[in-house]
């Protein structure tokens, strides 16, 4: 993509300043426009060193409210951020709606040094890609607009930009090696960023390469393809508000027919008091060992658990953690989402909880909520919550890529045993407050909620993140069969020996 | 405060079970009754090495709601916090009005580690400890309930676990060097954190020494004292709530009859274009080459922007930013806080954008907003804007500790001008946004706003953050005494070469 580009092209002063008068006024026009609209936009600057991206960055920020956007500059990670997938940092970074993200450099910086060396294996490279790509579909289909530009000088330019700083004693200031050595290999990276540039070059976020050897030549493209690519997006958003229903059209697709998977568990299963004392303190033991060797090797553990109102989420959590050191795990809950968070794509309230290396987050409840509650509650369109299915695989592949161990449990139950420990919490002082009209309310919709969860386990059950359906009506089956899977998946996936038997 | 403490009392199996049992279910009632009259709650764990710390944290989590605390676990700062004040990094972690935040060690330990060696100076020691109790004492005053704990053991108890821990190979989760260092000179550190609690012990945020030599009886008194406070907090807020209103008797407190700053101010000056032109280049050459000094010496800078609508704080910021590397300066703009804002001490949102070393801060708006549009148009009590102007001097005093360098703004113009500047405003249609129905409002107080200005100017200037008028009847003047104050205090400060003449 960076062949043959013409990178003689100038602008002279004059005729700048004018140009940017009148783009000046029409970029605070769009901002107010996006911000009424609540379109979110990201706005990634990529370059060769020297090309003048800090200049070219705060010429195009002077016209904007600074109300309406944050400047993330892109560095050496905090160890926080090194211990975890790289796309974390990123999706903790995205725009508020209506608000702009600026990256001084970005996800395809940090993929380059951390991942796309020239001796990476091709399978490590692809996968790299595939999150960077992943990330950026999933954001633009979510209403985000993604525009990316790409500063391409000459070899003699930016050799006579590095005299010129040297001579003028000006200090680097993003790492320095870093930037140093790739800067050094100009000619010896170009076929590894070409290629980057390619396989990302996708439609819903393109990039644009901006010859700047000229700044002023630079600061007008880059400003011109902002306003056009915002015109545009307004423009598509309008007419989504406006046209027919469509998604009225999409929800028409006839779901998918297949044997019930929740039809075949058998929830007769259960154990006695005292066996489940015993085997407790058996997995209990083995899981308090576990975790250090999860420590140890620096694996990060994903554990979620669904499943039906009162069907002892919370106990299970309970005997889970109690054994952990609070130091290496964290239990999030997921309730209705903040205002805050209703204003990001539905995944970064997620993201922001992904576990670093070595430790474990216990979600209650989680990212499965688009395709439960606010699929049968109307909270999201149809096509949002189909489109989730992929969505959520491809996050949990980015986690298992990254090494993540992933559990997943529906905690399952029938109706009647609903109705009885609905009862008991009413009767119950203590327990009064874990009942409210809201339970008895979902409890209505059971079939249609029996029908998302089908629909669920049966198309997010992949090879690096099974579900788990346990069988909840016997607390203490429940309970033990929880402890057990955890406790042998890690030993299964951190070969650790089996002392249990 | 450590002397004579009984470390020999323990609680048995069966009586800790049984007590665990119903302080459970009252520390469930307890924060659910928090959270509805949104109460803030800080639990701060330190103590020994091998305490029993995370034991004893895990055993208090169990009975709560994950849904309504944080667990932080402190260790070794990442380089965004070790470029900041040492506060700022729990400022950022204050919990949510209704909401619990737990520490598991604190910025007392931090304060061990990064500030108060052994040889640290007298002088040092005690800015470092004031620190700590401002930020203690403002955030109890903001109705945060704080409770801290101080794990005790005995020498003998400590080499006890040291060899259970080494001989069951546990690894070691904090900081291991400190850790390891503070835990052998555990003799030789007592005579300073004897020191440290003492100084700390504020009447806001008093300690509790907790015997852990026996972890039953550490975490009784744990939960005991917790929910003491926390019934004792609920009762305090409850009175508070019904009782006589407190803030009316605190108004009649007569105002200081003192001469008016703004008064002397001198707004007939004035500049003309070509004199503005030429002088605008020569300090933006000179402050261009000063950002990098600020840089290289690894100084924070803030320059804080307050003024009347309409006085020009936007077009003085921009001509400022222009000349600044976009990677080594931020513009926050302060609007009406969002509802998660509000849901915290008024100073956290400020808090979050305090420079790191070598980086420029400009505030459009500020903390300030306190003792003017709040106290102004009632957005809080009587009591919290007094309290205030000790609060900033306080938080601008902790800035300054940590060599920040603060330049603050007040743009002053006369009514007339103001009027001018609206309509004119009204008449230019790319303008017409800058000027809302709020703004016309916000004039017909302008007495009221007069008063409030005069008495900030005269409580908070202070020698290490001194206000600077600017007569801004003419934006040509005002724009050059920025540039021109901003060049010269950072030269001042830097010690740079004067270049300008």
């Amino acid at each position: 993509m960076l062949e043959n580009i013409d990178l003689s092209k100038s602008i002279g002063k004059k005729e700048y300043e004018e140009l940017m008068d009148d783009f000046g006024i029409r970029m605070g026009e769009l901002q107010r426009k996006a911000w009424k609209m609540g379109i979110p936009v990201m706005v990634v600057f990529e370059g060769w060193h020297a090309s003048g991206m800090a200049e070219i960055i705060n010429r195009f920020l002077m016209p904007l409210n600074p109300m309406g956007f944050e400047l993330y500059t892109t560095g050496k990670p905090c160890p926080e951020e090194e211990n975890r997938p790289l796309v974390w940092r990123f999706w903790t970074k995205i725009p508020h709606r209506g608000k702009i993200a600026i990256f001084d450099r970005s996800w395809y910086k940090r993929a380059l040094v951390e991942h796309l060396h020239e001796d990476a294996a091709d399978d490590a490279i692809t996968k790299c890609i595939n999150g960077l790509t992943y990330f950026e579909r999933q954001l633009a289909d979510g209403g985000y607009l993604i525009i990316k530009f790409f500063l391409h000088i000459s070899k003699e330019k930016q050799e006579e930009r590095y005299e010129a700083i040297k001579k003028k004693g000006i200090p680097l200031l993003l790492v320095k090696e870093e930037d140093g050595e790739i800067a050094s290999r100009y000619e010896r990276n170009l076929p590894l960023i070409e290629r980057m540039l390619e396989k990302t070059d996708i439609p819903q976020a393109p990039w644009t390469i901006v010859e700047s050897d000229d700044l002023n030549f630079g600061t007008i493209k880059v400003i011109k393809t902002f306003i056009w690519a915002l015109e545009e997006k307004i423009k598509t958003a309008e007419k989504e508000n406006s046209g027919p229903d469509m998604q009225g059209k999409e929800s028409a697709v006839s779901r998918p027919l297949s044997p019930s998977v929740l039809e075949k568990v058998d929830l007769g299963k259960s154990l006695s008091n005292h066996k489940y004392k015993e085997l407790k303190k058996v997995y209990q033991k083995e899981l308090g060992g576990l975790q250090f060797d999860l420590f140890r090797q620096g694996r990060p553990a994903v554990i979620v658990f669904e499943g039906w109102d009162a069907s002892g989420k919370g106990g299970n959590i309970r005997r889970l953690a109690q054994i952990f050191n609070p130091r290496l795990y964290k239990v999030i809950p997921t309730g209705v989402p903040s205002d805050v968070e209703l204003a990001h794509h539905y995944l970064w309230r997620f993201y922001r909880h992904i576990p670093e290396a070595g430790k474990i987050t216990i979600f209650d409840r989680s990212w499965y909520g688009r395709v439960l509650v606010e699929r049968v509650e109307g909270f999201c369109s149809d096509q949002e919550w189909r489109r989730a299915y992929g969505e959520i695989r491809e996050l949990e592949e980015v986690l298992a890529n990254n090494g993540t161990i992933i559990i997943k449990f529906w905690l399952h139950m029938d109706r009647d045993e609903q109705l009885r420990r609905f009862r008991e919490r009413g009767n119950t002082p203590y327990k009064q407050w874990k009942i409210t009209p809201e339970d008895w309310k979902n409890r209505e919709k059971w079939d249609l909620y029996e029908e998302a969860v089908d629909e669920m386990l049966q198309r997010t059950s992949t090879s690096y993140a099974p579900w788990t359906i346990v069988e909840s009506n016997d607390k203490f089956h429940s309970r033990v069969k929880v402890l057990q899977t955890v406790a042998e998946t890690l030993k299964r996936e951190l070969n650790a020996p089996d002392k249990s038997s």
